[in-house]
């Protein structure tokens, strides 16, 4: 009558049942590479209204114009291509951009694992889950928040690696600040070929840094360093290069997309906006700026080395107009994520965007709601990469330990929505419902029996249970009990095999490359 | 570089931030009656999906059957149109209850509030948020969670009508124990019609009750009782008739359902299913039953009362199949969601489901995921009425009063997000592009200028200030933040005007039932 699910029957629960709740768990978020959709993308605009976008992208490429800053070979490039270039501003016919992307980037393609079982599919119906990336600081319930160390940075490779949710390595998970800045690139690259057999990301702070890490990739991988299917080089890395938005390459990120390019390691072009500071206050105008800077730096990227893979990033928050701060998990950057996706679909190249951000200083449920809006839009947006799935807070500026479990366990959920609706004869389940017929009980019944153990997705964190229990159990709050879970993980964390030939190599790289020139923190 | 979007530009706070924050969230949530969506609804079937479910249901009809327990009259209305009733078993041939519905019920329909700016439309391509709804206990920071009193009951009337995230007054928001069982529903009814002006919802707890809730509208409506554009009694009750699933219907419900569609009232038929005990272990299993079974109930109503309004109601949730406790905000649930709204539409008929529902026993990080992970698939599902859009907590036994502020923020950013992208061409602010340029800045510019008031949803509790800034302010926890908002919430409280004498008539008939019978707890 009244609506107390609580009410319900309820079975005696199994005795060790922390031990049972985690292994269950484990089986059922199966361990796949990477997410292939069986449910619909969502879309919130038309024909109509992604053809104003792309029109005005187009216009701002001809009109404005982009600056290229810094970087003489640039300009020549675009000049060589037929582009206007006054100055450092370079001035696209209509639809150049886009046709240089279209001629020669692929739709989707391969990042190598280390582990080629691990190895990710990026692009089409396929949804590739990575850490969060570029924190300072770190966060935890124990310590409060502090500055990141190298330690940190293994303890989230080793935690993203043991995490069946996700799919990816990352990149810059946590900036080590113990380390030089101009050194730090090679542990990192480092603890992500060690630490986990999963998909990395490169440096792009420097060239050299660049050149380092495809140069570590390539000791990682060994001989193997032709891509059979393609016949050009493996893809082993994919990197971020985000736009000086409005509207403005610097020469530090060109320097690293041509590097990338030229070794066909994939770079991810992404616009970093906060709407009403770097574009303006509305979801139609930051898409068609992102849309314009995308395509001049894919286009970039496709005159450097035709056919290197390129992914359509959009990184779009908005400002508080009160404060001048950072917000997430609002409305508009949702819209502004299908609306680049979709974008990125006409186009044709992989998208990525979204993530589990948020502007909470702790894992509260500040940070839960901004996060399941930003997660649960990008999933159902389609985005093909997905940076920042775990551990994000405060804007990005602390990495979270129990934010990232409670990520993690989100991000499993998103595996079994995105998996849709079992529509075959056990999914049907209409023996079942003649078994039982009306007024019965389904536990008991032989089709429950069958498919309990992995009928629904299971949290290993959430609790489920009465009151009392929880009462009983020390009223212990989400990241409370996530405090528990990444003690016990790191505790539980077994290395995955690595040649010692291949260890020695990277280790010997790193030490020569750091004797090569002074510590610096520019 | 990396991301790190709080290093943007912050402008000095302005003083008296409370005040001012607090003025501009009122006016940025925008006071609508309720939701009409300009965004497409999400689909997870196709065409061949959603016929295989409603073949099923037309199956579990013919072949199983529906119960219709303790009521003579509702199997001679089905034997007399033309259903084989065997005891109190019902067998439907097929698609007869599809076509009795579609004969006559309303595909959409106004329910009229005693302040007509406040009358809701149900269905079609509108969203409607009403609180959350039967639970015996509250819980607040202060006193943690207690038994609910008539006294909390005024509250949350009082929170949800100063509210311009929620449309409805609701109906049980909590259950008031400190009354008596027959008699409290008098109160709660009168205090939906004293202390709001929006819609509500009538008792269902037993026949006589939903005749009292009919007659207390009508008095509070006085001579306006005949809707002029229906010509039919006034739509000014929806009530919530539960089915006991499985495929059984008792004597209360049925009794109330009469009462409330010979009188035109509109009610919610909702199978309410714990996937696992009420039904079977798959979504497309409980999507096939929750039909078949509203399918049945909606007929009836029809035959009671050709027109009448009624919706389909789906409240799906799984269980934990270690211990027999509900869970919340997980993916099964979502996917049920978006196929019955689906085979709602193909029905014809207006759908309920949703809202912020959760496991959690108090407003934390579990509480929030889960809640958003109900009320994103409630609003891109295209949900027409939502229950439960605020306050619920531990499965629905405990109704928070920190949640319920923490929901209606959230509900307000849905009214952001369903409201889609503007096109318009200061949407396109393509004005503000040409005049910011590269490396500009989007703060100072004209457009920016124009629309900052209203660029972006604001929520009137997230922290999005400095890691430094949020420290000085107490470090303060979202439901702390909360805390102080429905406290200062209460205080301000204006109550809507009412007649004196439409007041006193409401207070003369509670007084003369209230004597016609010795009070009881049954």
């Amino acid at each position: 009558m009244d609506e107390q699910p609580a009410s319900a029957d309820r079975r005696a629960r199994p005795s060790g049942r922390d031990a049972k709740r985690a292994a269950r768990a484990a089986r059922a978020a199966s361990s796949v590479p990477y997410i292939t959709r069986a449910i619909p993308i969502f879309e919130v605009l038309g024909e109509e209204g992604l053809a104003i976008i792309e029109r005005n992208a187009d216009t701002i490429l001809e009109e404005i114009g982009i600056v290229f800053r810094d970087d003489p070979e640039a300009l020549q490039v675009w000049r060589d291509a037929g582009a206007d270039v006054r100055g450092e501003s370079v001035h696209f016919p209509r639809g150049m951009c886009r046709s240089i992307v279209q001629r020669s980037a692929p739709r989707e393609f391969t990042q190598h694992a280390r582990n080629p079982a691990r190895s990710v599919h990026i692009g089409g119906r396929n949804t590739v889950f990575a850490p969060a990336y570029g924190s300072p600081f770190i966060h935890n319930l124990d310590e409060g928040r502090r500055y990141a160390t190298i330690e940190d940075f293994r303890n989230f490779v080793k935690l993203a690696y043991m995490s069946n949710a996700l799919h990816h390595s990352g990149g810059t998970i946590c900036e080590p600040v113990d380390l030089p800045v101009n050194k730090r690139h090679l542990d990192m690259v480092y603890s992500h070929l060690k630490y986990s057999d999963k998909a990395l990301m490169g440096s792009v702070t420097a060239p050299e840094r660049a050149a380092d890490s495809v140069e570590m990739a390539r000791l990682a991988f060994g001989s193997e360093l032709t891509d059979p299917l393609t016949g050009r080089p493996k893809t082993m890395l994919i990197s971020l290069i985000n736009v000086n938005s409005p509207l403005t390459y610097d020469a530090t990120m060109l320097g690293a997309l041509k590097v990338y390019a030229r070794a066909n390691q994939a770079t991810i072009v992404t616009p970093f906006i906060l709407s009403g500071a770097m574009s303006p206050v509305t979801v139609a105008g930051t898409a068609a700026q992102t849309l314009g800077e995308a395509l001049a730096g894919m286009a970039f990227a496709q005159l450097i080395n035709p056919g290197a893979p390129v992914v359509l990033g959009s990184f779009a928050s908005s400002l508080s107009m009160q404060s001048g701060a950072p917000t997430f998990g609002t409305p508009e950057p949702a819209l502004v994520l299908y609306t680049m996706s979709a974008l990125a679909r006409r186009l044709g190249v992989p998208f990525r965007s979204g993530g589990s951000l948020c502007a909470a200083k702790i894992p509260d449920a500040q940070a839960a709601f901004e996060s399941a809006q930003t997660l649960l839009p990008t999933c159902l947006g389609g985005v093909n990469f997905v940076l920042h799935t775990a551990g994000w807070l405060e804007g990005g500026l602390a990495m979270g330990y129990e934010k990232f479990v409670m990520d993690v366990d989100q991000a499993g959920m998103m595996h079994t929505l995105l998996a849709g609706v079992d529509l075959s004869e056990s999914g049907q389940a209409m023996d079942a419902l003649r078994e039982v017929g009306p007024g019965g009980h389904f536990l008991g019944c032989a089709h429950t029996q069958a498919n309990f153990e992995n009928a629904f997705y299971r949290s290993p964190i959430a609790d489920n249970n009465s009151y009392e229990q929880w009462l009983a159990e020390g009223s212990l709050d989400l990241a409370q009990r996530a405090n528990a879970s990444w003690k016990r993980q790191l505790q539980e964390y077994v290395p995955p095999p690595l040649d010692p030939a291949v260890d020695e190599a990277l280790l010997d790289f790193m030490r020569q490359r750091k004797d090569a020139f002074p510590d610096s923190n520019v």
